[in-house]
């Protein structure tokens, strides 16, 4: 039966997640513990018409003894090679497909001023193969696989094998892995998510106006924004589908343009370290004051990045009642809680939510209100007490949200 | 009890094996089956100094669905970042550990056609990183782990788990972690070879005489040529050793000077499928005949690979009881197969079996009769049955081993 599922869960990533093209090289992300989905990706990947299936593993207990016990130099260091074998591949037209799966846990007990050091050092060499990614200058996808940390931190009261096989019911059902036609329900929901991407592009607001419990924030958005949501083409024309699952609407905000306070309402585990309760103060699209219960000093480590990680790069919106919240889980896992709640991001803009972006130099980018950073981290804000009203070139002010839930008619 | 024996092998391969010194990268080969070795490994070596420790995985299953699926051209490329990477590694002082796990029916039912090109394709991408590996410009060590595949190979009526455990326990026999001070144990075995490489390098024998059922062959050494064994010196000084197990004493034969037949005693796993009951047939260094009861088509690959594929680089020397041989095992396994019976190479001399070798250029070596090729593949001749002389510079013939045993006195 898991098999089965397996099979099309991979068939999926292959087809929908990246759209493998003939001739082309997939790069895959994964954990050890994703190894049984791997091997079918590889399988649907060749009979794709593949050329090459590189499999980069990574290993979170290797990973823990790095941060434990390697010295502090080694953590300032990302291997060139490394990052230039990413970098070869993209330009070669490679797609690439990341098995996401982090143990909130994992880090707890490490210096965060160390995690920091080499989340850094990471983003510093990716960048350029990362700033390829976010133009879509090549096809990538984000699949999540359960884990026995992962599963035991959403089920915690479960046993693991209990908890993996929970998780991979939920992964199933909320990327449609569970449906006859898994390719055909995405084809539907692509277009609906496509429906609201008109709407709002049409309406082209100027400002969206979010409140809510600890939240009343302003956010301006720049002349050409381009919402975004589903199924997204490469700049070679192919279609894919870069999370699985997707629920959200998204935007690039103006990167000077945001005032007012926001407050998280979902835990953000960034990088293996949970970050709570916490709120952002805005004055001028900077981050000018923070809070947090959990996390505190991770939170100011990653706002402490470099400049941009302290400006806005990205506003989602999801509906309250969106399959994944229905769950009622909280996953501790980005790809999941994002597309549960309505979210913004700190750091780096993808260049593809204004017009022209994904062909113009960071200079002219900046010019034009799209912020640039290391980081580019989703937090969520979403709620069924969450409001968001836009207001438009004229000056008036509609409902978007109310609820949590879709005020427009689409 | 195996977590204890893990961590005392583990030990061994970073202190005995690879000989970590403070501010290294380790680069580790690794099989995924050999993780939890690996997390070992891994601490042990950040407490040895480590600066940085990359696990670069593999996963059978997946090199098995690239030999069936992946289309014909893709087999004839190696990612060049790949290959960049190690020597990158090397370049700057690092210690490559590789865990050895291969399964010998891996590859039966591909054509030997696509995996001779995939290994020729690789040879040449890795060829500047093997090379200053086969002359000790790094410290690097070759260990093995039990994989489900191999043990069932080793043990065909244990259940697997049965087998695996049973592995493991002659693993941890031959490679001395069963004893007390497991890093005691290896100097003195080191000591021991050495006292046999040290006769050998006196008498300096311009020849040696194979005589056994099947093999009657006579191998020139060139001027110059050293024996050696156990440990290896790196060029920058640092003691390691390459193989763990290890019997073995070994030279370089001059490229042109065997002459005669030689029979295989054991199996050879080349690359994920098997080779028996063969003959090479040998004049003035060159095989000019072959004869192979399985496997006949990768023996011709093999031989075909290039010009020194069909010349010997190596011939190595191991009692018929040593510890490994008194299993009474086939291992499938070349690291453990060689060090049970004496053996010859075919392709690449190690630059360390003659005098100044590591700072000659190609040229020069294959002058001075150290041959060269993209491969370097052991296999096993040796047996109870096996009688080896020496002929000195004065012609005069002295018996070396009698039955499969050290006929010297040292
Ligand atoms: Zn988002
Ligand atoms: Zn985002
Ligand atoms: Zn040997
Ligand atoms: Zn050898």
């Amino acid at each position: 039966m898991l098999e089965k599922q397996l099979q099309k869960y991979a068939q999926l990533a292959v087809r929908v997640g990246v759209n493998i093209q003939p001739g082309q090289t997939l790069f895959i992300n994964a954990p050890l513990p994703s190894a049984p989905l791997v091997r079918e990706i590889a399988k649907k990947a060749y009979e794709a018409g593949a050329k090459h299936v590189h499999v980069e593993w990574s290993d979170e207990e290797i990973t823990y003894i790095k941060f434990k016990h390697a010295p502090e130099e080694a953590l300032h260091e990302y291997p060139t090679w490394l990052a230039k074998g990413r970098e070869e591949v993209a330009e070669k037209g490679g797609a690439f497909l990341s098995i996401y799966a982090p143990n909130p846990d994992l880090l707890k007990d490490i210096d965060p001023a160390r995690v920091a050091a080499a989340t850094k050092a990471a983003s510093m060499a990716l960048q350029h193969y990362r700033s390829r990614l976010m133009a879509d200058h090549n096809c990538w996808s984000l699949i999540a696989v359960p884990t026995p940390a992962w599963a035991k931190k959403v089920f915690p009261n479960m046993d693991e094998d209990e908890a993996i096989a929970k998780l991979w019911d939920v992964i199933f059902q909320v990327t449609r892995v569970d449906q006859d036609d898994p390719i055909d329900a995405w084809k539907a929901h692509n277009e609906k998510l496509a429906r609201i991407v008109d709407y709002l592009n049409n309406k082209q607001y100027k400002q969206l106006i979010y409140d809510g419990p600890g939240t009343n924030l302003t956010v301006a958005l720049p002349d050409g924004h381009i919402w975004a949501g589903g199924a997204a083409k490469s700049t070679d024309g192919i279609v894919f589908n870069p999370n699985m699952p997707t629920e959200e609407v998204f935007t690039m905000p103006h990167k000077d343009g945001t005032n007012g306070v926001v407050r998280n309402t979902k835990p953000l585990n960034y990088g293996g370290n949970i970050i709570d309760g916490f709120t952002l103060t805005f004055k001028d699209g900077k981050v000018v004051d923070f809070t947090a219960e959990v996390g505190y000093d991770t939170l100011k480590h990653l706002l402490d990045t470099d400049e941009g990680a302290r400006r806005l790069g990205e506003i989602a919106l999801v509906p309250h009642r969106s399959p994944i919240s229905q769950s009622n889980l909280v996953f501790y896992n980005t790809l999941f809680d994002e597309n549960a709640a309505s979210h913004l991001a700190l750091g780096k803009a993808y260049p593809t939510n204004i017009e022209g972006g994904t062909n113009m130099r960071t200079e002219e980018l900046l010019e034009r209100g799209a912020n640039d950073s290391l980081v580019h981290e989703d937090f969520m804000i979403g709620s069924h007490e969450l409001n968001v009203d836009g207001i438009t070139k004229d000056g008036v002010r509609e409902p978007i949200m109310r609820n949590g839930e879709w005020a427009i008619s689409i």
